[in-house]
């Protein structure tokens, strides 16, 4: 039985050193990245089982992408085509005031991906799916296969979570909240950033009533809302508890996927047995992690998450 | 006055290291590449002042484009434009067994070229004009604006240059010869490769008829034979006379862009005098400095194709 | 079920950039390698499901290794400790005339590797398992962990195949040979470099007869003597046919594991249903596609293989 | 009409990366780099049409300089010459302790640049002449052109921009002070650095009565009085107008070139309309962009300096 | 005479880039480290006659860890022998919250090196011995040859000069006092880090008492306490005289070996005649330079050390 | 007492990598070379205490060039100075058809090099001089300084090598013969390329004939007349005999300094006790694993030297 299954698109990214530019750097680093795939990298250095679940073009692009995550210790299970693009981003790291990030995704082939595309059995025997909204909104048949993966999954008892991940949809406040009403009723954990909550559910202010205002919405068992930056804790809400953790202070380095990262590192608490704080406390230090290391995906081992852990319990 | 207009695509290539590749390499270099924007580079590079016309995404992709052919000496005249993509490719380098290149020309700026994107003017003033099959061949639009620009360069009296580059077409032999049809007539000065004329005319065997029958079909003044590899001299047909050239010898580094290389120096010499020998002499000697070269475009002097040059002489 | 199974160690390599060496190179690159893990690594880049068995620390230098296999599309199995060493070795590329490897492999955690540690149920289960005389030399322990794999693959119908590999024995002939009769009786298919052939077992001249003695003396079905180099065939044994290949010409950058490579192909061939002659081709055209990559596991596509394959049918 | 011409030297800089000393480093990343060619690269960035002028010898190093520059976007009017170096520098970058500079300027072919060597047509049709303090220190012949270009400069009705650069001029103050007297009645617009105008003029204190002072002694128009570090704002006087506009705040790779992308993007700003507190911003925001970017020029676009513009003004 | 004898191990350190990690980094760069070699490296930036004893397998890896010292214009006495390693370590740089050391010392050739491998001539015409903790508790061995090497230097009036080094010893707080107490009383000069003072020696608190009681204890006729980080002063103790030196500030870009840095930096200052409390300074100032160049080994003059001290006497 | 003492000038050399050209590269690897430096390279690594006498400026870049010797194993003995430039030159790397190297050596500190700046009792005590040709024509100064060098080592016994290097001395046939004239009486061992004995003798055809004329006139005990490229033998002549040996095959990475690593190899083989034909086979594997090494010094020890003469003896 597989741990975490996660679906979607990843990317091929394409980065020029820190302090250089795409008009005029000499090399490119290319490392994969996505939403779901970056979350399966975190669960999988976290020693789960973890599963990607994807279509891709059958060409050196896109087994480039399957190496990465393979790396990075996440399962394959890729519907090769013939039709479509590997996705491509040309991005430059760090945070310039002036940075660049060319998205060059258009006729992916991941486009493409109907349910009779995804092993289904897989979701149905896996402890959790994970999908964010970068996928249902990427194309109607991804919308399609979305609310059949979440429907296949709670047929089956899977855990359904789900990230909203709004700034990746590419679509308006109302576009969104329309995508989210139609799958989130069949959502168990949903992840919402705090930006998110603000710009589609209007819901500003305190973190606490946003996210109890979202568990109401959908009926969620739990609910995190996670904060931009690394000021202030993230939140969870589990039946009628509120836990708060606050980020790990690390050297950062890159901070592309520290946000996945989290999900991933909350996800393996949960399935490690840890309650709503522990998996928060995972968490937030399989993120403060990613930062240290350049690139999309977490690299390290549990040690390592557990040593960032231990020295705040101190 | 211009001495050398073309017009046409540039791709942003990206390579592996040599003996690395795409699906493993970590570091790709790029560089811009195309057949009329290495034209220019190799008639630069021998103080020709020439400038390359196109339409490109006003990105850092696009800017990245026009960077890279400036610093070669090109002078760039560009529509920018917020629709569609640059052309990017994915090249292994080299040519070992398995070698890669996936192109990634999609829905790319230049296709949405439009006579009126490009300034005719500059066309009309300029000693010659040079374009590829590459072009005409990528959209209805880009036919259009080849057969307009060829025009305005035959009602100008400026020289008008074409290379068939059937590969680049992307279409068959018939379709092919139906493009060629319908612009050569057009034409001045023919390049054709001598793997063209067989595949796309069914002239194959001795490249001297072959040449001749192409200039017959189309009244070209001149025709010039390409060969395939290093082994066989390039021939060219002017009025009665035929000029054969032999290559020179080098350490190979890259061949990318050779021909394109001979293309520019053959224009070069023709642009300071030469006849048509010592024009292909100029050629065969450009190509040879492009293949000392990593890249898709020549780097050096009018005195380095010189050494090269004299080096025979003797 | 598993398609190929193989056991045995990998070892992290540093090399320096080709022409430069370990006394003055600033920069060296890292990648797995070893017989077994090689031979698997070739397998699935021609879509075999291959898995490789190993023992290994739990450290960031024994997950590198991991990580470096899976990217090559191979599974691994590893009994993870906390004792003994990961083997390293420090290699310059090429073979310039002082070129100089040093192997640093005393200690290694795989020594220790017994037959609890191995998964034996997935051997059962498998197509083909394949170890190389690396393995049994290596301890005590890996020696009686190697009789026991070949028994729990006889006793279950699996396909044997070893690879006397006489020069990674750190033996000499006499007890190189003593370790060969203890063992291959209980093999299948016999892998044997044409100079093992002489040195260990005096078989010099002509290879047939070789591989005929050698069929004789272990009572292997298939026998297949490669030859160093490039310049001849190699030369398979099946029942009284005998089948020879010449090896395919390419550019070659890096020839470490070009053998390995070769007994890859091999046996992804007759898993894909070829005759001995087919797989002969496979194996020289999997071969050639490694020489064209730096490193030590070969990095392309079953249409790789293929594109060289055809190349000379015609 | 050419928007602005800049003239003066440029050095071919070679700098180890971050963190590494020239007595170790194995590589060196070169970059063309000088006070006008720096101010011309981030006009160019800004959109203006920007020439830079210069003399140079007709070597490999003299033709890199011009293609660093020209991939910048600046154009370049060179005197060619077989006489004289190229300067280079061998430059540590960042701010560690023991940082070192090594110029290596003696005999560079610029000092020999005379008036008959600079096309002062270009000069007279220009919107804007920039010239540093640099320049007219080099040699006898340089401060001969350099009183010549003013000259013709005011004829044409061209303003004159002048930056002090007193670091730059390897002069005591008084010797200084003497070639400043000497030029800058001829000026429009002076950028004097806070430290020169302490170190050359006297002039500490508060800066507002420094830039008072110095626009009287020399009856400039405009004067901006830059200040060291990111600590305080730069200060304009205009008539009788004071304008103060602190710098923006950014991830800092390199700070070398930011004073010159200060001084470009405020002549674009002027260039594009903006008045003298615009200005300050386009030149702080372009500084700023700078910044973040490695090596002596700018690289971007107008957007980013725009976006860098918009985020305070909010 | 030499001015200063070192004796012990160095270790080859191979080190992915910055924001990399040993499990994914493809290049890793090489340098030789350890506490007495850094320690001579130090001292010869400072212009001291300094030398580095030890013993090496002699192979490439061996005379890459005398090349690199001899590079930083130590001198090397080097016992080559054909048994035992060259000690390796994987290390990633900075300090990210799971930043990972592999050491890989087993079997190192230097734990054999007996007193008869030393050229104890040597040590007794030298000015300074120094040798660190981490040496004698390497094996008995070299425990007999520390106790040999104080000896023959207190005979020959050579200064005799230790650091504690106590998370370098791998032993037990109360293993590693009692190998101090059977060598320090034999020691003039100690240097100690307040946290092997705490732990070793349960002295903590205020350092001042502290060094008083190891001083009294050992009966040095100097102590220095060093601190932990850039937050706090070091310490001397001589005589009845007590001084303190706070850290310089520098941009850090690898503090790994600073602590060395500062041992040899106070060890030239003594030499060149500086009383305890300016050799405190030109220790700091040495750490600081150490701390803005990557690697184990401080790179710069005795002009860059100058020049920090400079700043801050001002 | 030293074995080899060798005076003259090394160059800082920066290179781009292979099939990269000066105007577009973007790293440049440095080195320092130089006849004297390299031969001392040379022969340190066949184990010979060399020592390179010269002189630099007190900068960065001067001690880059030292350190970069004693990586090699050859002790320096400098006289530092305040004024003059350190020789840079920057090279393309390999045969390209248009390489180019440019030197910039105006005014290097090392041409003021008088006799009162070289440790004249080195010389004294050493087994053997050498001195190329490039240095007594680099200034009067240095013409001095190798005359009295030469006197000093005659009248010592210390042997005196000299090699002509007439391509380094910048001067026409005459000049050079001039220089020669008046030095090489003073010498024992003679080393002159055969284009050397060509154009500035006028020796051409049969090289023993060519050897025995430049011994008579110079009275040399030996000469050696080396051969460009690797097509011939090199031939030695002393007294009465001829040898005769054969350049050795490897693979080539650069040939920049074989011929200088020719003369290390000779000399140390002489002072091995080899005769002049075993010297001359020493001389030949050095060169050719200098062939094996990017760079102007070799790179190994005395074993690969060994190993690549034993591979032909048999």
């Amino acid at each position: 039985m597989t741990d975490l299954v996660t679906v979607g698109e990843a990317t091929l990214r394409f980065s020029p050193p820190r302090g250089e530019r795409i008009p005029t750097a000499r090399e490119f680093v290319a490392h994969a990245g996505g939403p779901e795939s970056n979350v399966a990298a975190a669960a999988a250095t976290l020693d789960l089982d973890a599963v990607w679940l994807s279509k891709l073009p059958d060409t050196a692009l896109g087994r480039r992408v399957v190496g990465d995550l393979r790396r990075h210790g996440v399962r394959t299970g890729v519907a090769w085509t013939d039709r479509g693009r590997t996705s491509t981003a040309f991005v430059e790291r760090g945070a310039p005031a002036g940075a660049t990030t060319i998205p060059d995704r258009e006729n992916a082939a991941v486009t493409t991906m109907a349910p009779e595309d995804v092993p289904l059995g897989v979701v149905g025997d896996a402890d959790t799916l994970f999908v964010s909204g970068a996928t249902p909104t990427r194309s109607e048949t991804l919308f399609e296969t979305t609310a059949t993966l979440l429907d296949v999954a709670g047929d089956a008892d899977t855990t359904r979570a789900f990230d909203t991940r709004y700034a990746a949809t590419n679509l308006g406040p109302e576009d969104a909240r329309d995508v989210y009403d139609r799958l989130l009723d069949n959502v168990d954990l949903l992840f919402v950033d705090e930006s998110d909550a603000e710009t589609v559910f209007g819901l500003d202010g305190d973190v606490v009533p946003a996210a109890h205002s979202l568990r109401t919405r959908y009926g969620c068992e739990t609910v995190v809302v996670t904060r931009d930056g690394t000021d202030h804790p993230v939140v969870g809400l589990a039946g009628e508890s509120i836990y708060e953790v606050p980020p790990f202070e690390v050297e950062t380095h890159d901070s592309a996927g520290a946000h996945d990262a989290f999900v991933g590192g909350f996800l393996a608490g949960r399935h490690h047995g840890e309650d709503v704080h522990g998996a928060l406390r995972d968490g937030a230090a399989t993120a403060a992690l990613k930062r240290t290391v350049v690139g999309d995906a977490v690299v390290g081992s549990r040690r390592d998450v557990e040593a960032i852990r231990e020295r705040r319990s101190e």
